[in-house]
């Protein structure tokens, strides 16, 4: 992937995209001891960067790939992402989504006019179903993180970021199936100021960290965390620009990640979801080794059930 | 009270306050059927608009009463707002808090080094309280909302929000004490074109409804309502103003300022207290009448406790 195809994909996409606020605050400028810039993607449309990725991919279709639909499997941001950027293109998407996935969630993709199609909550299920309606309606199949597509839609957030603030020394961002950091990998490593890009990843959930750690891409076993859009595992795609762009993975646990979660709600006064939380949480846990740098933070997503919040716990 | 002291009460805070953001959004735009315009007050330092009233207050004070410090009864914002004033003004500042006040309002005073002086739960001992701290410490008594300088400090978000915005054509602003919306009155005469200002006010605490129908000053006989901010009565300053310069004032229940405080939440992605919430819950409740209308909303504050939230009760 070229530095001119990450700024094409800019292009295509910025009619149909936000450009979202950075914000600061004095008091987490205090706490980190760094100087902090705040990436909005919680304002992103549907509330998540996942709609760069999924405008990006379906407008790479052809006009006859369009006029088929797209078809994806997912049960969190994604999915509502592809349905919204379908609906504003004017082209059909259909969802595939575990039989006991959240009524919030599904709510979401019905909002945006997709079609939902239930399956067993299986990733081989998942996948036989997806690859029905591929067959029988002639969709394009998108994943949420592993193409190229999506991970150059993810790096536009970065972009913006490097675009309003230059001399940024890091950038953090979360890790869950990669789109994300491996498109911010790339707009830091072609757009950056000797820019160095830190991932943010649970513990519970770190295959990124172990993968860089033995080479090879390594998976989940177990998903037993609160930031629920970082349960996917890294792919063949996202894993070779992250081994040669990111610098280092801070992992952290999910009271980490709930404090941090809590302090971006309670100091900045915007909604969260616990994913987004997570690049926070590593740089405050690691906060000596980046005292006084300017330091750019991507805010994912603020995309949670207020009716099931984790604040009661700690 | 005229123009040119309200522009220069804006002159004079303008290096110690945020000039707050002013947000739109599409799903609230659909919502309602009219163009919103938020102004961010919850971005305001210390969460609230209350800053401006007291800094201003701080400000007009002369060196002698400013080396002596300053005093208020408050639980709410004021309290801390008053705190954090004084502390950048280089000042003392007393607060006179309830026994019975919530540990976070506590806290909130504390970390701004407010001194909190404890009185008992009523009225009476509040203003007994703060009137010895006058007489032993030679501290200027501040009050929350009912005086000149406090009311002048208040209107200046909704001068900022007509800079940006020139062709409201509706101001919303919540009713407790009376501060804000006075002051919004006064910016929305001097410097809107033919913008009128409409008030919020919870049934449960309708005092300055009623006053506006009887004619005189009328007192809350409850305050049993979620929005603790508007819980006081409308006062003698606050009241000639609001009755010459607020078209109307619309009344909501108890469920709608949570359903509004929710849809805030979930669309905009940002934290608002209920009493912050009192305006939108007003506007939807009346939206047959604001149709294809351009509004200014201001949002006052987004002090909330996480740990005491109200969404599992709707």
């Amino acid at each position: 992937m070229t530095p001119q195809e990450l700024k094409d994909c800019h292009a295509r996409i910025a009619p149909y995209i936000h450009r979202t606020p950075v914000l600061t605050s004095r008091l987490l400028n205090k706490i980190s001891g760094a100087e902090l810039y705040f990436k909005c993607e919680n304002f992103q449309r549907m509330g998540a960067f996942k709609m760069r990725g999924a405008t990006n991919a379906i407008l790479q279709l052809s006009e006859e790939q369009k006029s088929n639909g797209v078809v994806t499997h997912s049960s969190g941001n994604f999915a509502q992402a592809l349905s919204l950027a379908a609906k504003s293109l004017g082209i059909k998407a259909y969802i595939v989504m575990p039989s006991n996935a959240p009524k919030v969630k599904k709510d979401g993709v019905k909002e945006y006019d997709g079609e939902i199609i239930e399956c067993e909550p299986t990733q081989h299920d998942r996948e036989k179903t997806a690859k029905a309606i591929e067959e029988q309606k002639g969709a394009t199949f998108l994943h949420p993180y592993n193409m190229k597509d999506v991970i150059l839609g993810q790096g536009t957030a970065a972009i913006e970021l490097l675009e309003d603030h230059p001399d940024l020394e890091y950038l953090f961002a979360p890790v869950g199936g990669g789109g994300l950091i491996a498109g911010t990998a790339l707009a830091a490593s072609f757009f950056g100021t000797n820019c160095q890009v830190i991932g943010g990843e649970p513990f519970e959930v770190d295959d990124a960290y172990r993968s860089i750690k033995s080479g090879k891409l390594e998976v989940n076993k177990t998903t037993n965390t609160i930031a629920d859009g970082l349960k996917m595992s890294i792919g063949d795609q996202t894993f070779p620009i992250i081994k040669e762009h990111v610098k280092e993975i801070i992992r952290v646990t999910e009271d980490e990640i709930i404090a941090s979660m809590k302090l971006i709600w309670e100091r900045m006064k915007i909604i969260v979801e616990p994913s987004c939380s997570v690049p926070l949480a590593a740089l405050l846990k690691e906060k000596n080794s980046f005292k006084g740098h300017k330091i750019g933070i991507i805010l994912s997503g603020g995309n949670v059930d207020l009716n099931n919040l984790p604040f009661r716990t700690i």
